[in-house]
This record gives structure tokens, C-alpha cells and sequence, in this order.
């Protein structure tokens, strides 16, 4: 397809711009989907609000956004699968299919991987993107494109409960109730976990929480989280903790409120980098450290969990943005973390 | 079996006395075995020496020693198994059999254990003890009862590599070369692993573990452990670490030096208790921590391991003591830890 | 508890008597149940018509019935986390807890097992039964003890689940829509699953799989069940197969209708106990029999599920009985196999 | 390279005719192997002998041979782990990446895999091969390339052993001492397993089995072989059976000689493709029915092994040719079954 489109371009810190590119040429096995929805996720943030993570740093002009969602309007020769019109939730990482990781199925580890607004790979705060046919995702017609967007932290959610083991029969602890502990909580339910609880500091999100299915909430300010595991479980403890508000806190807690022999899955990244964990305990209980780092092969079932009406995904997002007000909705989303719980930006 | 037999008895720290107790009587399912050896291990001496591991206290009178050998000389009428003559190993922890952990097959885990030299459940270095015919392993002709006693270390061992998931084609590094990472060392090669490399500060435990087998050996004080492996490694680290030496520099290290998605096993008990790790790394390579309390079912493979010729239980053993000299042999271990691999007490 | 009780007792094939015993005493470790409701199960049926189940004979008198869901109305002096008044489901099978199975948690392997109604040991159609407190599951006030009776099958349906490592996202079939086929509909359910498609020959039963959850049914009288499977999943196969119907029909068509590398559970008993299977299809698909005998530590999330809507078991019933009339329920099932889905013995 | 290569072309059953081919040109992801050793399969053999195996049918020219070893004579401009002069394994199969086995690290289940000397692709009974950097394993100096020909069978054995989860402790019985009960008897020990017990017909073949490894032989036409497992385990049964002899009578066996709940994993293909198998046994015992298609991820951890000299691969080899004798390699490798147990064709 020929033509101009519209980019916002991260020019530096805290600053977008709107630039016109080329529309981009779609390869053989590409498709060229135009984009309806464009998740905004922390990691997008913290590079708009401190132009790097870690090691990982912006080199400007840089394009942010990674959890897209929208229409195939053109289709390369060998694609197989895809047509126009089909409405898809796109992967953001191409992996290389012959290392070691791609070869026995832990692509999320591909070291050569070219993932959306993880530099220098830029992302799809934009109107078109040609992508691989075989990481765009068939919606069924009950999934929107908005939901289609919103399937990328969502599969993080559902990594984290297949790294936990997660099943029926369990009880489980989400710490935290941002984004990433919600769809989490609703991974959780979706695979046949009845009791979830979840804990945060704030009555607001711990109500979205209830809401959207914890079977008991716990504020941790008001409460000590452990004892209140504790007395939920009669003295016995959990089965498994999902740690997504990356605090040495929450996961000390994790630590004291599992049974002997659990697994802990952290999910959440600390802001130094570190935590100081008391480890003997950890041998003493026997206890597994899981971690998540992106996801694999989940975006199937997190779509199918959306369409069979067992994860509410519209529940979480608590703003909308267009496009043209994208400054404005990084400079909100950065200045109130507290009040959003999810943004998505409206591309078209 | 009447009369009475010698018991070392801890009367206070670093105070041992001998006193006469009645030779205990067995019950139907019992054996009672004329002990041999028992090994000395690190908790033994910690009690000794400090009278507490964390919260566990010493409470005088109170006796140490777990790791047993000896011979059956009594029979309870329920046994089936075992007759007088037998030579045996004994797997010191007595459990419930109707926990959750126990029904599940994680007898280590149950919170109801009668564990050796764990208080307030009394050890055996002393002469005779009664135990239950199901926890004592009939030793093959061509092992001894001094290798009976070391069955229990090496348990552990087997129990790391396990966790680990250890198998044939790894490369897998163990951090630390005292008594329980040679002992890991050489269960590792047991079920399979070629490369094994032993990373710690001392030469002479260095050197036995290349005696021992491993492939090779890196001395942490004079060379980058990290750097050491990945060139090694042709710069694509390690499968597995097992972390045996317990400080905050080796489990960095592991972090550091594993491939992404690899299994780290944490077995050596930090000093504080406490450790600070750069979890975000953990996160970034999607490790896993293990964890190792103790062992469950493991005697049988162990025992095998040695009569099969696989695993050389008396190449660590630096120092026999009669069990006469028994505060000499705790009061040199515990002065001269640098020294001394692995110690028993010879008890008849 | 003094006194005596009725019981149903199996003096010859097809015939049933009723007899008064005394009311069972209890041990320290026992409850005494008195019984509401005890399902009637094919087991039971068989060896009612007659006489024996393979090699296992029943040598009159016997009583049968395995299937309990009652009251206690008394407990065993160190019975701790049960009261008098308590309802409850019985888990039928007491194991030795010391053999190589009962150790590593798999105690449906115990070959020293006691289960009712297995001869030689008695089951429990009768009004009280003496029985381990651990086996004995408290139900929550919104599960009755019909529920409680048939929670026995059900974790027969969660056994298969776990066997075949159902989740979330896959696409199951159910070969066969009897009881434990309509259980194992409702347990892959209850896990996750969200497509389980069910296959049998008659429609009333298909119809009863439809109500209770099945996304989509197919009769393999009218229709070829392994093209049907095959044009639902768009030729890919489906994911799981859980074979309840013990034919060798139908264990071909699983072996046909599922993926590479999938995972064929099979559950039910064929007439002859042999099939003749392609295997070599079987190979060149890389396929895995898994197979369930009994089940293991699947009550307690059996109840949850029951308690927390998931699976409905008052759907299953087809036909209730008094205790008086149960040589009319026995007759009637055997005679009338294809219309009765599921009958239960009211006992009081 | 340029010029002119010698092939072994088959013309029609049994007939083999040299042909000259250009060699191939190499893409920028291949290597040119000048091939030096080709291990006779024995679905060569089925394809030599019969012209199809099962619906595969071979359709003339074509050429056999899959199991190739060389040197890397010339290299694409893309490789970087290979030069020219490296001897190396060739993995004959090359797959399509980005399937749903492929992504899922299950490669050998890729239907578009492209496997040498399957129809419609050629095989390498020829000088010069082109292939897939990725594929070509680089052998050790301690290796040589007729070792490197025959690491194909050997990942069989390995993925056999890891299929059926063998480990350290174990007691496992190999059915038939062919070049793949051998290969795996040899992979077995090289994971940890110490007792191999190997059963087959033919004293000649067990003698081989003694000689590589097997702590007990059977042979099966003067001893029932089920009696003498149960009598070496005394009446346990052994803990894992690895069926490569292809017959009913033998998996029958398995399935009595194993302890309840262990794995069966069945290699070898029946001549009919079907076997009449007593299901309600392996229901009874709750056993698992694992299978082998071909491998994945076996080739560095097999050639490991041969190097550390855990495999003694050089040991199976019974027969070598050089290519220009290969229609009577063939002939005698289809005409004398029972005394070769392994022929190689000498390349160059």
C-alpha cells in the first residue's frame, strides 16, 4: 500500500512529536495491518519518563507502544492464514527460529529477538505496520480490536499462571492490583483457580479486584497481608504467590505466607534493580522462585479466554485516549499512576 | 536387647559428657542398630558450637549426630525386610505418613517430623539406636558402614541434583567445594553430567574435587568465577548452578553465569539468614530458583550410586575419630572448618 | 455408639439381603459416618450380575457400595479437624502409607490398599460406617451429601484431567457420555478447558453432556466422529482425548482424531480387557496413553469445584432409591444400563 | 565447489545404479559436507527391500541414506560456527520453524519437516551433501566421522531414555539387542541407569548387549522373560521398559514386568502396525505408554557422550562397505538381518 502515515515519535525525555513516514512495504510472509489500538504498559513509561530502563536506553527519534491491535488491509503473497478485514491482536517480538531457545520452544529467550519499542527496535505508537503473518492473531468476531491490544499484558498474565503451575483446587496471591495483577488474577480464574486473593495499598484498585473476580481482597496497609492469608487458610498458608508489585515487601510476604514446597512466580521488577530476601527461610520451606519474562505461545488461549467471556478485559482500562492526544496521555498516565490503571490509545 | 550403652551428651555449648542410658527397646515395626559410624555434619556443629540454628534452640541435655551407619542386632516382629546381621544406612527423619506433604510424596516437607539431632529430638552419637525397619537401608557387601553413614550428605546431593533437573549433556557448576558441594559434585556425575566445574577460595578443597571428578576447577579468589565459565562456556554460560556454599558473592554469581531460563539450586544457608540479589536479572533471564530442605527418597540411589562405583563416599573423608574423642573431634572441627572435609565418628 | 445397624448384603449373584450388624466402634484416628447417600457405580454393577470383575471374585456375603456421603455422629478421640455433626465425603480406600507408592504420593497404587466394596473388603450399603478421619472430607454447607456421595467419580473425571495435563486454551474430546464420561466433561471444565466436545451413540445421553457444558456433541452412530473432530478444529485435531467408553472403536478414533505429540488418557475398561490398536500410528504420531486407576488427592478440589458451581453433580442423577428398595435399584441398573446415567441410594 | 559427484541412485527394489550429479551449490545458511561415513538404516532397508513403509512410497530415482558424517569443505556466507575443515554430525531433518511444534520446541513432529531418504526427499548415499549449518554438529577430536555417521541411532537411544524419563536408581529393561535396543542400552547407562537388563532372541546379539553395558542379558526363547525380570527385582518389577523389538509379545511382556505407575515407551514399529495389547492390565497398573518419532535437541548431548566414552559406538558397527560395494551392502544388510547389526558405507 503506498502512502503517508502518521508517527509519534519520542524526540526525548517527556517528548512526542508527530512525524510522517512512509507507509511500510510488507514483505512475503507479512501482512500490513492498520492499527485500531495501541496499549499504553509501564516499560512504554519509563522510557517516556526516563529515556531508558536499566541498561536499555532510547536513542532518539524512537517510537513507543507495543501491545497493538488492528485490521489487515493488505496480505503478502505467502501468507496462508490471514485476509483483509481480518481484525488482529499482533506479538510484539519476532524471534529467530534457530537458537537454542527458539529451537526448544523458550522464543521468549531468543537473544536475537526484534521486539516492538525495545531499542533499537522501534514501536507502533502509528497508524500501519507490516508484521509477521504467523505473530498476528485472528480475533473472533466477540473480540474487539481494543481487547485485541490489550491480549499482549494479558499473556503475561497467563505466563505468569503456567509458570506458578497454576490449577484448580489452588489458593492463590496476587501482590499487587495494577495492571499486570488484574489480568493475572482473571489468568488465574481462567484456569481454574477459585480462590484468588489479591494485595495492594489502594482501596481503588483492590475494588476493581472484587470486581473483577478476587474472592477476597486485602488492603496491606490496613492489614498484615500474611496473617490475613493466613487466617483465610486456616493456619495452612497459600499455594502459590504471583508477585507483580515488585517490592522487597510484597515478596518478604510471598516468602511467609506460601506452604512449605510452593512455588512464587515474581513477575514485578524492583526500582533498584535488587532486593534483599530472607533466603534461609526460602531453603527451609523449600520453596521455588519462578520468574516471568514476557511470555510464549500464550496469545491463543488468552484470545479464546476473552471471547469464552472468562477474562474481562474491557473491565481494566480505565482511559482512552486518540491519537493526536498521545502527549497528553503519557504525560497523565506518568503523573497519575495512581488513578490508571490501564490507558490504551485510540490510533484510528 | 538389655543393658546400657555410652551416649556423647551436649551439655552445654561446646561441653560434651559421656553418660550411660538403657539401650533402647524396639517396637513391632523397629530395628535396633549397633551404630558404627556417624558422620559430623554442619548443623551438628553449629548447635555445638552456637546452640541454635536460627530459632532452633539446644536445650541441654540433648545429643547430636545424624548421619548413622551401623548393623541390625534386634528385630520388631513386623519387619520383614531386615534381619540381625544386615548392615544399614539410616535415613534419620521419622515422618507422619497422613500430612499433606506425606500424602503427596514431600516427606521432607512435613511439618511433623522426628528428625535427628534436631531438637527437641535427641541424635545418635552414641551406641545403639531403635528406628523404624522402613527408614533403614540395606547396605550391598562392597559398601561399608563408615560409606552407610555418609549415605546422608550425599542424599543431599542427589537431592540438588534433582531439583535441578541435572541431566546428561549439561554443562553445570557447583559454588563451593566443602563437604556437601563434592558430595553434590559427584552426584551430578552420577546421573549423567559430564562437565561439572567447582568454583571456591581454597585449593585443597579445589584440588579434591578434581580428584573427585570434576572437569574443572576455578578458584574464585584469584579469577573471576563469572568470566572463568563463560570462556568455558564459549561465552553461552552454564545449564545449572548449584549453589552449595551459602554467601551472597557465589548465589551472585550463579545469577550471573547461568544461560537465561536456566535452574539455579540453592542448598548452602546463608550466615544472616538474609541476601541481596539482583532480581531484576533473575526476572531478565527467567531463572529459576530452586531449593533444597534436606531430601526425600533418595537413600536407595544413593547407596547404589556408591556400590556401583560411581560415586567414591570415602574420598571424602579427611578425619576418623573414636567415638572416646568425640569432644576433640567437634572442638577440631569447629576450630579448624578450613581443614577438615568431612569427619565421622567411629563408635564401636 | 451402641446399637445395630441394616445392611445390604450380596449373598449371591443378583441377590440381596438385608441383614442387622452392630454398629461399627471406632478408633482413635475414626469417625463414625452415618450414611445419607451412596452412589451405585459399574464396579458395583458388575460384580453384582456377575460375581467378579476380571480375577477379583466376591465371595458371599458381601456388602458393596463405595460411593458414601454422610454425617458424623462420632469422632475418635485424636480426630482433630472433625465434629460430630459434620457432613461429609468418604474417600473409599485406606493405604498403607509406608510402601514405594504411598511414599512418592502415589497412593492409588498401594497394593495393600483397603477399598469398600473391593473384596475382600466390605462396602457400604448399610446405615453407619467406622472410617479414617483423614479420608473423610468436610463438605461446605452448600454441597449436600448426594453431592458428597458422587464427589467419588468425580475425582475419578479430575484424575483424568490431571492425567492428560488438560489446561486452559485446548481443545478436548470425550470419548463416551455415560457417568464418568459426563464428570470428566465437567472436571475438564471446571480446569479450564472451555471446548470439550463429547462423543457417544446415544442421544439422550449426548443431550445430558450438551446441558452440562459441552461445547459441541457428536453421535458416532450418525456421523464419523474422527471427520467431525477434524472439521471443528479446522483439520488440526484436537489436543486431548479422554477415553470413558472403553471401546476399541473408540480408542482408535482418539488415536486419529488428536495432534502429534498429544495426550491420549484412557480411563475406561474394554469387555475383554484386550484391544487391538495401530499402534505404528501411534509412534509416527509420537502419541502418550496416559491411564487412571482410581484417582489421588483430587477430593478436596472436587468439593471446592462442586461448592463453587463449576461442575453441577445433582445433573448426573438419574434415579434415586431407597435403601429398602435397593435390590429394585440394582436390578433396574443392570437391566436398564442405557437409560439410568446415574442412581444414588438414599440410606436415611 | 564445482564438479561432478558420485551418487548411489535406487532405480527400483533392490536395484541400486551410480549416477553422476553436480555437486551442490550451498545457500548462504549451508555448509558442503564431503561425506566420509553413511550409516544403512533400517529403513533403508524397508525402502531397498519393499520400495515403501507403510503409505510412504518411494518413487524411482531416489536416493538412500540419512545417517551421515563428513567435512565441511566450503561454507555459506551466513555460517559462523563452522569452517571449512570441521567434521561434523549432519541432524538429517530440516524444519520449518515456525509451525506449532516447531515454536513449541517439539521440532520433530514438523509436517513440513524435509528428512533425508524419506520420499519425496533424497537421501546421501552420495559424496557431497549441502545442508544447514544448524544441523551440522561439529565432532570433537576424539571423535570420528563414522562415530559422527552413527550419532543418529544413538539420538534415538537418548531420546528413548529422556522420553521415558530414565534416571539414576532406576532398574530398566531394553527389548531387543538390535542397533537401537543397543544404542539405547548405551544411552541408558550414559544417563545414570546402572541396571539395564536386555532381552532379545539371539544369544549373539545379547553377547553384544553384555559386552556394551547390559548388567543382565536375557534370552527370551529359553527363560520367560517377565519371571526373570521379577526374579532379578526380587518380584518388584522394573521401573521402566524401552521396547525396540517391534513385537506384541514383547510389549506384553512389558506391560507384566513393570511396576504400577512407571513408563512404558515403545520404538519399535510392529510388522503389521498393529498389536492386540491388554489394556485393562496397563489400566490396572496405571502405566504410561510414552513413543519415540525419530528425536530433537539429541545431537551435542550424543556426541558428548561418545567423547567422554560413555557410548562405545564403534562397538555396534559390524559391517563396513565401501560406497562402490553398496548394492551389496544393502543386499547383504536385507539377506543376513540376523548377523549384521550394523553396517556403515565408507564414503570416501
Amino acid at each position: 500500500m503506498e502512502g503517508k502515515m502518521k508517527v509519534a515519535v519520542m524526540q526525548d525525555i517527556r517528548k512526542l512529536e508527530f512525524v510522517e513516514r512512509e507507509i511500510p512495504k510488507i514483505k512475503k510472509n507479512e501482512v500490513l495491518v492498520k492499527l485500531e489500538y495501541v496499549g499504553v504498559c509501564g516499560s512504554d513509561l519509563h522510557f517516556y519518563e526516563q529515556g531508558c530502563i536499566g541498561n536499555i536506553k532510547v536513542n532518539p527519534p524512537f517510537v513507543l507502544g507495543h501491545e497493538p491491535g488492528g485490521v489487515v488491509v493488505e496480505v503478502g503473497e505467502d501468507v496462508q492464514d490471514l485476509s483483509v478485514g481480518d481484525r488482529v491482536a499482533l506479538e510484539p517480538g519476532k524471534t529467530c527460529g534457530h537458537c537454542e531457545f527458539c529451537k526448544t520452544g523458550r522464543y521468549n529467550l531468543c537473544p536475537n529477538v526484534e521486539f516492538f519499542a525495545t531499542p533499537p527496535y522501534d514501536g507502533v505508537f502509528q497508524e500501519y505496520v507490516a508484521h509477521d503473518a504467523s505473530l498476528c492473531f485472528k480475533l473472533p468476531d466477540n473480540v474487539s480490536t481494543m481487547e485485541g491490544a490489550l491480549i499482549e499484558p494479558l499473556a503475561v498474565g497467563f505466563h505468569a499462571a503456567f509458570q506458578g503451575e497454576a490449577h484448580a483446587g489452588q489458593t492463590v496471591v496476587v501482590m499487587g492490583a495494577g495492571c499486570i495483577g488484574l489480568v493475572t488474577l482473571m489468568a488465574l480464574k481462567a484456569v481454574g483457580v477459585s480462590k484468588v486473593y489479591v494485595v495492594d495499598v489502594m482501596d481503588k484498585r483492590l475494588e476493581k479486584a472484587k470486581e473483577l473476580g478476587a474472592a477476597e481482597i486485602i488492603n496491606g496497609k490496613n492489614k498484615d497481608a500474611v496473617e490475613e492469608v493466613l487466617k483465610l487458610t486456616e493456619g495452612k498458608g497459600c499455594d502459590l504467590v504471583i508477585e507483580t508489585a515488585g517490592t522487597e515487601i510484597t515478596t518478604h510476604q510471598a516468602i511467609r505466607m506460601t506452604k512449605r514446597g510452593s512455588n512464587i512466580v515474581l513477575v514485578g521488577y524492583s526500582k533498584t534493580g535488587e532486593m534483599t530476601l530472607p533466603m534461609s527461610l526460602v531453603l527451609d520451606k523449600e520453596l521455588t522462585f519462578k520468574t516471568v519474562f514476557r511470555y510464549r505461545h500464550r496469545y491463543p488461549l488468552a484470545i479464546e479466554a476473552v471471547s469464552e467471556g472468562k477474562v474481562n478485559l474491557k473491565g481494566i482500562v480505565t482511559n482512552e485516549y486518540n491519537l493526536e492526544d498521545i502527549q497528553e496521555a503519557m504525560d497523565n498516565c506518568v503523573d497519575h499512576k495512581e488513578d490508571i490503571v490501564k490507558a490504551v490509545i485510540k490510533i484510528s
